[in-house]
């Protein structure tokens, strides 16, 4: 197991990688390589080093969670989602991550010479719509456009600020031994929803994106005083990335069975002919939540409670062997344990 | 004069203007155009219809100023900058434009697949000098790849908070009949700058961006005892456009004589043969201040106290005529005046 070298300063092993490839944006391996060689020690802050979704800011009197990024998925709409919802889901929910309420976005939109403006009025009825849905408001915004071909129709970025209101710290150093790691739904649905449209495939039943935002669910898990140690969204490199990323982070051995991983019918087939593992398939509304034992089970009903956390689930747990610490082991349906890895190159680029 | 119509709402004039040109980045008519009609309607919120570079925000006891950029600049390197320290300090100037100390960025990148490494590095590196200068942390970022072809080697999203700690409401609304209009420097040198590197040109000496933060002089005008009323980064469009916007946002008349322009002998002649017209050609260390006409020449001092502010000036008066609120009149050297519009079409595409 290879630590992330969080204190190279120069020169950086460029020479390893020339020139960027696209699976340096896959958010598996080459992303956390790009991240950890080039924009964290030259970037060198606390905030960035908690290695979690959001910073967290102390102004004033407020705790405060900050984040970004940048869309530019394509097709710009696919079935149960679009850009624009994604581009207000996918940052409330970095934000929803750290258990704090979204409260404001900024966007920057890049617009490729040419773009039909009625696309980009359906794109922002979509991000006023997300707004509403998850509590944010946008207060501010700038655009740029590129000549043809120096772009791709439209990238949109957007900044979210949310306020901290309780005293956890729910960040990947929280996670203890112990702990049950709970998962909040179906997988592999926003993966498999891009990769039907931009392929033009028929399945009999379409799969919709499951983009949603999870602030609802995780303001409720804090209500009821759910002490929770760590939260991650599964995005780009899917549940396997992110459950390797936090076992990395928390030097901690996570376990889990493969047969406690929700994925529907339509995934599993669409899966089997596109040659995608479901387990590293891309979502937009699902997280892991790591929670004491004690009180896991309580924390799977609060989930099942909403109206998209029927499928919940507690996944595994986590705990401390020497020997696999910053590792997560997966028990296969057959009895045997398999070491689930990152993403290596790329599944599927361009899905958020 | 055509007042922006901020209580559109549906449909849309999307029929002018059918796709995007161009022209609706360019800072300009159109771009305001886009803005008012798509933006603004659809993100209705009070921050928005300030009208200012950066959206004002109270959170707990602390007043927050809270603002995005893209920036799209070709080339990537230029006399006097790059995309790295634009990105920085473009952002942390429209956090000051708002009198707000700069704490805080976001940083997004949009990679084209292929883009040099050792370039990616030298931007960053830039970012690190440039936050180091201004005084603000990058606390959290985002990285995209996008396909050979479909980006333009990088684009930089970066989102920053402030944090206003004085009691002044520093907006277009706050400009008042009789404000003096002050001039932090001589103009037009990021657009020329940008232009030769673009198109090779070589004049007899290089005309250098002049890039550079601006806090450092608001926080001086601040301490001494300025009441800022209104202030404005010249950036797209240059000083005409940034006064005629804020003549329109304040619904009062400007006036100011050409020959209180300082433009350096090597920007006219760049100009000259680029075709140039300086009032409207883009700065990015550049803002006009409107302040009471009792502490003009006491402001003036300051902001030429600066090594960057040499060049300073008082442009010209603020004034309210029926017939001439909204617009902007500039005397000429020969005595005759004219009305200075908005750029209509793009002046110069992606300065920025």
């Amino acid at each position: 197991m290879t630590e992330p070298k969080t204190s190279l300063s120069c020169p950086f092993p460029i020479s390893d990688f020339p020139v960027i490839t696209m699976a340096h944006g896959g958010g598996g391996k080459l992303t956390s390589l790009l991240i950890d060689s080039i924009f964290r020690p030259l970037f060198a802050s606390p905030a960035l080093d908690a290695q979690h979704d959001s910073a967290r800011l102390q102004v004033g009197n407020s705790r405060l969670a900050f984040t970004t990024d940048s869309y530019v998925v394509s097709p710009l709409f696919f079935p149960g989602g679009d850009i624009g919802t994604l581009s207000v889901t996918g940052t409330v929910n970095d934000l929803a991550m750290s258990g704090a309420r979204p409260l404001y976005l900024s966007c920057g939109f890049i617009l490729e010479e040419g773009f039909k403006t009625d696309l980009l009025v359906q794109v922002v009825q979509a991000m006023k719509r997300a707004a509403a849905i998850s509590g944010v408001q946008i207060v501010t915004g700038d655009t740029k456009v590129v000549e043809r071909g120096k772009g791709d129709g439209l990238f949109i970025n957007t900044a979210g600020i949310g306020v901290i209101e309780h005293d956890l710290k729910i960040e990947p150093a929280s996670i203890r031994p112990g702990d049950a790691i709970l998962l909040s739904g179906d997988v592999g649905r926003h993966g498999v929803a891009i990769l039907s449209a931009r392929e033009g495939l028929q399945f009999e039943t379409a799969v919709q994106s499951d983009c949603a935002p999870l602030y609802s669910i995780v303001a409720a898990l804090l209500k009821e005083g759910i002490e929770l140690h760590c939260l991650r969204d599964l995005t780009r490199g899917g549940l396997a990335t992110a459950l390797v990323e936090l076992a990395l982070s928390s030097r901690l051995s996570f376990t889990f069975k493969e047969n406690q991983v929700p994925v529907g019918d339509e995934v599993r087939g669409a899966c089997e002919i596109l040659g995608l593992d479901p387990l590293y398939c891309a979502n937009e509304g699902r997280m892991i939540a790591f929670v004491p034992e004690a009180q896991a089970e309580r924390a799977l009903a609060i989930v099942q409670s909403f109206s998209d956390g029927g499928q919940a689930t507690l996944l595994g747990q986590v705990s401390s062997h020497e020997s696999r610490n910053g590792r997560v082991v997966m028990s296969l349906r057959f009895g045997t344990e398999r070491y689930i890895d990152r993403l290596s190159g790329e599944q599927l680029p361009r899905i958020c």
